[in-house]
C-alpha cells in the first residue's frame, strides 16, 4: 500500500487531501512538522508528502515554500479542497461557556469574524487543527473549544456547535503532493520553479519575457525573501507546461541566462478542486 | 505635538520605530489591532500611523498590504528597524522554570531555533510582543516567559535571561508611515501601487513593461489572494520615482490602459536603516 506523509492528526485537512487525492487504500503517516513530511519522503519512511501550499484567502504556507529549496523533492500532484471550518466542544459544552478556542493560526485568522463576535474568549494558537480537538477531548474541559475539520469532530467524538465558520466561503487550500520522482508526463501540466534573478535592471521583467515571448500561461508569482540579503527576494513561479516539452525546456534554458539561480521544482497535472468528504479507509 | 498610532503596548517594535522616525516630541497613541491604527488615522484622532509591512526574514505582513485597499491613506514614509528579540521573565526566573513563552506569531517564528532547544515549553501567540512582557508582569509567574524588546523589559521592570534570541542576526522589520496626505516631493523617492492584471495572456509581463521600457526599478513586487476569486492575484509594487515626476505619472497611465485596477498609495522617501535604541520621550 502506498505510504503518504501528511503534518498534522488524524481527521487533518491535509489527510482529507490525501484520501481524496490518492483514494482509501493509502496508509497515512502523520508528522508534527512540515519538514518531518519532507524528510519522511526524502529518507523513503514515506512514498509521498501531501503539504498545503496555498489557502484562497490568506495566501501562500511559506514555510513550505522556504523548504522546498532545502529538499530534493519533486512536486508530482496537485488537489485543491474546500475548507469547511467547524467550532468543536466537549459532549454538551454550550457557547456561552467558551473561555479559549484553539486552533492552527490560518484557521483562527479565517474565522475571525465569527470569533469576534465570541465575548472574552482567549484564542491560542497551536500547530494543526486536528490536534486542537484531540487536546479539548482530553483535557474534557468545558472551557474550551477547536477549530476543525468535521471529521476531527467524528474521529474524537466531540460535538460541533456550529459549522461553516470561516468567514469567506470561497475558503480552498491547494496541496502539492511531493514525490522523490517525477510521474510520466501528462497533457494540460503544469511547472513549478524557483529563481533568482541577477542585479541588473528589469531582472523580473527579462524573467518573465522567456514566458511571455512563447505565450507560456503563468499561473502564480511569489516572493520570498533571500535570507542573510534584506530586501532581495526569490520567486517561486508555476507556469503551463511539462518539462519534457520543447517549448518549456527552451524557455528554462532561456531563462537560466537571466538568473543568478534557478531550481526545477516538478511537472504534475493540474489539480481539481474537491469537497472534502472523507471516505472510508484502512488504519494506518 | 505630533500624535503617531501604532499597533502593540508601550515598548513595542512598533514604538522604537515612531520614536527613530519622528524623534522623542511625538505622542504615541497605542492601538490593539492594526486596522484600529488605519482607523485612527482616518479619522484624525492620530496624525500619522506607523505600520509593519515587511520582515526580512519572514516576509510581508499581509495584513497591512490587505488593509491598504479598504483605506484611503498614503504611505508618506518608510524605515527599516533592526530587530532584537529578547527572552524576558519576572525577576529571579530561571531558564529551567520556564513552561509556557508568550509572543507575537512572528516573533516566536523568528526565534524558532532558540525556542526548540527548550524542553516542554508551550508556545502562546498574542496580539503583541510588548503585550507579552506587560501580561507576565501582571501574572507574576515564574513558569511564563515573553518575547519583545530590551525597552518592553524595562518598561514594566522584567528581566532579560537571553538577549539576541533570533535565529538569524540579518532579521529588519520595514514600517511604513500612513497619513491622511501626501508630503512635498523629495529627490530619490519611492512609489507604491496596488493593481490587478486584466485576464490576458501575459497579463504581469505586460504591466511590468511599462517600468522595464522607462528604466524604473522595481524594489518589490508582492502577490495577493483576489478575495471571492480563488487562484487570481492582485499585486503590491513598490518601484523608484516620485508621482509627481513625469516618467512616473507616464508610466502609472500606461499601466492604467493594461490594469483591471490600480490604486496609488504613495510616494515618499527611501527609508534608512535603523539601530532601534529608544530615545528619551515625552509621555502620551
Amino acid at each position: 500500500m502506498i505510504k503518504v506523509a501528511f503534518q498534522g492528526e488524524l481527521g487533518a485537512y491535509s489527510e482529507l487531501a490525501t484520501c481524496e487525492f490518492f483514494g482509501s487504500d493509502v496508509t497515512v503517516v502523520p508528522k508534527e512538522t512540515f519538514v518531518e513530511v519532507y524528510e519522511a519522503v526524502s529518507s523513503g519512511e514515506a512514498d509521498h508528502g501531501m503539504l498545503p501550499f496555498e489557502n484562497s484567502l490568506t495566501g501562500s504556507i511559506h514555510e513550505n515554500y522556504d523548504l522546498m529549496l532545502d529538499h530534493d523533492l519533486f512536486i508530482t500532484g496537485e488537489i485543491k479542497l474546500r475548507i469547511v471550518h467547524n467550532l468543536i466542544v466537549n459532549k454538551g459544552v454550550k457557547l456561552p461557556e467558551i473561555k479559549r478556542v484553539y486552533s492552527h493560526p490560518q484557521a483562527l485568522q479565517q474565522c475571525k469574524k465569527f470569533l469576534s463576535g465570541l465575548d472574552n474568549v482567549e484564542l491560542v494558537s497551536v500547530y494543526d487543527t486536528a490536534g486542537a480537538a484531540r487536546d479539548i477531548k482530553k483535557s474534557g474541559s468545558t472551557e474550551e473549544a477547536a477549530i476543525a475539520s468535521a471529521q476531527a469532530a467524528a474521529d474524537y467524538g466531540l460535538d460541533i456547535i456550529q459549522s461553516g465558520i470561516e468567514s469567506n466561503h470561497m475558503n480552498f487550500t491547494r496541496f502539492h503532493v511531493l514525490s522523490r520522482e517525477l510521474n510520466d508526463e501528462v497533457p494540460d501540466s503544469k511547472t513549478s520553479i524557483v529563481f533568482s534573478t541577477k542585479n541588473i535592471p528589469g531582472g523580473l521583467f527579462k524573467s518573465l519575457s522567456v514566458f511571455a515571448l512563447r505565450d507560456i500561461d503563468l499561473y502564480k508569482i511569489e516572493s520570498r525573501p533571500l535570507h542573510g540579503t534584506p530586501w532581495k527576494y526569490i520567486f517561486y513561479l508555476d507556469f503551463g507546461g511539462d518539462i519534457r516539452q520543447e517549448v518549456t525546456k527552451k524557455a528554462i534554458a532561456h531563462l537560466e541566462e537571466i538568473a543568478a539561480f534557478l531550481k526545477f521544482l516538478g511537472s504534475y497535472p493540474k489539480g481539481k478542486d474537491a469537497t472534502g468528504h472523507i471516505q472510508e479507509r484502512n488504519a494506518q
